[in-house]
């Protein structure tokens, strides 16, 4: 193990965000099924910056003012919303050179804790290596934070984990002996081959087959279709890459 | 699948609890590196009735009452108690035919948080099919408490849970959506065949061998040697069997 190695721990739950707190950290944030997916898509597509947003009524006066806003809760589209956080409603034509508004039910509720650290960057299958290799860039120590479903721990979000923390790994500049990062790693093990039927056991891709959403499965699991390192910068998100 | 089977949960940690709890529920309590080890351990060997206390003030009366106190913690005995919690302290010498006071730092603050459910029972490796087999005799929809490691999750506990759940869900009795479950369920399964050089990768088994403490993981996970039932019944923890 190499001595100078930073370490990369993994938070299965905003709920216990305060145990792995530091303000010299990185957060990654994940939420897999769908706002990490979406935001990195809604990059990918040339959005200029997202306003994250939990309070309805901010997104609300949002949409008056003019700007195109994503808002859900529960999987559901909100009424005054454009749309929902499916990542194929960003697509260049509806968010192309945009700044655009997002809300949703476990995302932003982790951007806004994690917003004390040193760096949050936005994480998803989509953007997997990129991130990674940011990560190894800027050399400090590493917590991928889950979204989870309403405080709880999930699947898609804690295999994304492993696909990080074995990546850091076997870079040989981190090290980890957090339980949760071991135990994630283990889980991208038995998911690598086939990430989409692993996940089909998980409990959201019910709550979106139910809801007839589950068209974005295959896509939010599929690693490195785009390069975009979305960070938040005083309360934006935005691109920089 | 069973349409009258229960339900089985997994909770990786007593802060998540509520998102869990539900009043006709069973909960098992894991604390495997060592509380829940040590207790199984205590009934196996004749003790009468364990007080479980979480207060340390409440302990050290106890003490001056005359009562036999395990007491410690972060892994170090207290200066008043008789012992701390390695299983290997509760012979049949120290603990047959007595009640006493047990004190540590993750097991008893569990136990405190399932006493409003229907009932609440110690699990470990050490009586792992005697526990299912009493949770498939009993009906109920189960919840595996993972005592975890000062509020993070642990592999140990973990671990564990994947046995209970995979026992439970064989039986055609028990069924689950929980992607904790589910995750247990798949670390037990990478571990099953060697749960001892599984576990070694764990942060607590580094924090025992730091302490000198790690004697007992060899021990604390072999399954079923023993078959008692440990339940807390009116704040006391009793053997059913």
């Amino acid at each position: 193990m190499n001595r100078q190695a930073k370490y990369i721990e993994v938070c299965f739950s905003p709920e216990l965000f305060q145990h792995f707190f530091k303000e010299d950290r990185i957060v990654v944030i994940a939420d897999i099924l769908r706002a990490t997916s979406a935001i990195c898509t809604a990059f990918h597509n040339g959005v200029n910056k997202i306003i994250p947003v939990d309070d309805l009524e901010e997104a609300r006066q949002y949409k008056k003012d003019g700007y195109v806003v994503a808002a859900e809760r529960d999987g559901q589209v909100l009424d005054f919303a454009d749309f929902g956080n499916s990542p194929f409603n960003f697509t260049r034509e509806s968010v192309g050179g945009k700044t655009i508004v997002y809300s949703t039910t476990n995302g932003t509720r982790a951007m806004k804790m994690a917003q004390k650290c040193y760096k949050t960057v936005i994480g998803s299958f989509i953007n997997l290596n990129a991130v990674c290799e940011w990560l190894i860039k800027n050399e400090k120590d590493v917590i991928v934070l889950c979204a989870g479903w309403k405080g709880k721990f999930n699947l898609e979000d804690s295999v994304y984990a492993g696909a990080v923390v074995e990546y850091l790994i076997k870079s040989d500049k981190f090290q980890t002996i957090c339980d949760s990062a071991l135990a994630s790693k283990d889980l991208w093990s038995l998911a690598r081959e086939d990430i989409v039927g692993y996940i089909d056991k998980a409990a959201q891709r019910h709550r979106l087959r139910r809801l007839n959403l589950d068209d974005v499965i295959e896509y939010a699991h599929t690693p490195n279709s785009s390069d975009v390192i979305p960070v938040i910068e005083n309360g934006y998100i935005i691109n920089l890459k």
